[in-house]
């Protein structure tokens, strides 16, 4: 059998062979727009929401791409999510704006939101933009890079379902609340940082569970406030803890709130407790988010320099693990999509790809080709 | 013998009576001005100093209040901080501004430059002002907590000497580099968030080493990347690590170097390893800030009824020990504040006392009176 040729169906030959199958971006990208035409999407809606996804699975950020298709489509079948709605701006300054993104899906309100903070920053120093009536936008790190490509420092947090239970308490109140920042250093260089606020991210535990793997002590509580590594307990009833763990778990929750506060509690969505929760779909999501955007040229000259004399440092010093360089943020990304280009695309499990499969065949779209 | 009158020398007596000794914030404010006016400084800048370290110990925060005057003394002494000194403007937009700190005190520039965030957040919905030449800043929620006064939202980092080691490398090339965050609830209440960016601060492990304390596992690295315990040895040869220890600190390297890229490296000061290290004070600071503000007028309105929502809903909360119930960030300084308040002052150790009496004897000035 040829493990190496252009392949549709998942035969049970090419299971025994191999556990991991290739898909290039192109057919990533490909896949998505179809599905979403399916569904109902509009040709500009449909070429975001691709772009976003298969840059996730590029980047490595598997849990926040092909992965999270599944979400997007339960909300659109439950009629929570418009597919052809677009974000309006409620008021504005020379620096700011307010954001209704009319329940339009989340990577097509955050690229509204981002590029007007670009537009804001080039013309003001800096640009600040919240969006109530979000949805779920997917990698973040996507919207602080498109200021990259503009010359500015990017950021975005926002609020999220409820999985994360407040330093002390056994419940669940706050999001994972992400955090992205980006800035530039010279020749394309950048910084790009994208962490949740929480140990680890909703997604990640939901991979455990898909691979049925138990989880490293102190990602998540049980409903006693005890942690769990039984990765399925944990999705259903526990709740994850804030970045810190035992010690410093009141500063990830900290910053948890400080999203939150810069995010749905700005704009005037639904926040912490009270947005919805995972699994209780029938309800739309009206997330709270903040794009905001800072252009150097209105600070010190020599921004791209300094950062790239910083990083040149960081990447250079003497690494505990030999076999370990010491990184950037950013760089784990730019080599998985290296690694993805040398190979021919990205790796998706068996799993994954069955799933898959099975959307393409109920919505009549050409399944995902994979080698 | 009376333990409860006031009295200025520690006697032997004393000193056997008790370990901790009660000065109130009034006579720390009296004590402060008048060492920074014998230093030399004017009256608005000692008054300056006076209030940010006064405040810093009522909060709690023993760590950057009175333990800090030996570091601005060294530095004043050493003639590398200028007690005369102004902040000026270099460049500024309606919604920005460039600062020189001028080699002032740090809490000069911070109030200099939050003071204009403040006003340009006011006329424009958001103010984002960074500062070069500066100097060490002191506790840093008493900058955002300017803004709360405001009715606006108050953001500062900064940069600080190289003493955390970067995920995965044996020697340290960032700061603490800290982040404050402030949101106003109603009736007065607040959410206050201020944490640095490494597991613990510097202040941290030298009040274990002044009380000679051996060190929780994981708050700091030997020369070889390996956790240490001895305090001494930590603050001497070793490095802090990263907020997220073991299995998230790539959380806490990313948050440090944002705050490095927000506040150095936009202001274009000293950044990350090319920061004066500590121990070797004969150089300037030149240490970079950032001090932003936020209107929530300029979004959607209720913001302070919706922050004091969800305060409330957290501090109801099930906690994990029924003795401690959940807080939000600012609580823990609120309730230091109600005991400081309700025994009449703060509480100072013998080692503490001792050092400010003595340098009460080499400045010409009254020592602190204490119950």
């Amino acid at each position: 059998m040829d493990c190496e040729a252009e392949k549709t169906v998942l035969t049970p030959d090419l299971v025994s062979c191999r556990q991991k199958f290739i898909v290039s971006e192109k057919e990533v990208f490909r896949f998505v727009e179809e599905v979403f035409i399916k569904l109902g999407a509009t040709p500009e809606v449909a070429k975001c929401v691709a772009e976003s996804i298969a840059d996730a699975d590029n980047k490595g950020h598997y849990s926040h791409g092909m992965n999270r298709l599944g979400l997007y489509i339960t909300d659109v079948d439950q009629g929570v999510l418009d597919l052809k709605s677009t974000p309006i701006i409620l008021a504005e300054s020379a620096a700011t704006a307010w954001v209704d993104g009319n329940n339009a899906l989340g990577v097509v309100v955050g690229n509204f939101c981002m590029q007007l903070a670009i537009k804001k920053a080039k013309e003001s120093g800096i640009g600040w933009v919240v969006a109530k009536g979000s949805n779920h936008i997917g990698v973040v790190n996507f919207f602080p890079e498109q200021a990259l490509k503009e010359g500015l420092l990017g950021f975005t947090c926002c609020n999220t379902s409820p999985v994360v239970a407040p330093w002390g308490a056994k419940e669940p109140a706050l999001g994972t609340n992400p955090i992205s920042f980006a800035a530039p250093g010279v020749n394309d260089d950048s910084f790009v940082m994208d962490i949740s606020t929480s140990g680890v991210s909703r997604g990640k535990i939901e991979l455990y569970v898909k691979h049925n793997q138990p989880l490293p002590v102190g990602w998540a509580i049980g409903s006693d406030g005890k942690y769990v590594t039984d990765a399925k307990d944990a999705y259903e009833k526990g709740a994850l803890t804030p970045l810190g763990g035992e010690n410093n778990g009141h500063k990830g929750y900290g910053l948890g709130l400080m999203a939150e506060a810069m995010s749905g509690i700005l704009a005037g969505s639904k926040f912490g407790p009270f947005i919805r929760k995972w699994g209780k779909k029938i309800e739309r999501g009206d997330l709270g988010q903040c794009y905001a955007c800072i252009n150097p040229e209105f600070f010190a000259p020599g921004y791209n320099e300094r950062m790239s004399c910083l990083m040149d440092y960081l990447r250079n010093m003497d690494p505990v693990d030999p076999e370990n360089p010491v990184q950037v943020p950013g760089d784990w990304e730019r080599n998985n999509k290296k690694k993805h280009q040398d190979k021919g695309g990205v790796s998706y499990s068996r799993v994954q790809l069955q799933w898959t499969n099975d959307l393409a065949k109920k919505l009549g779209v050409a399944p995902l080709k994979f080698k």
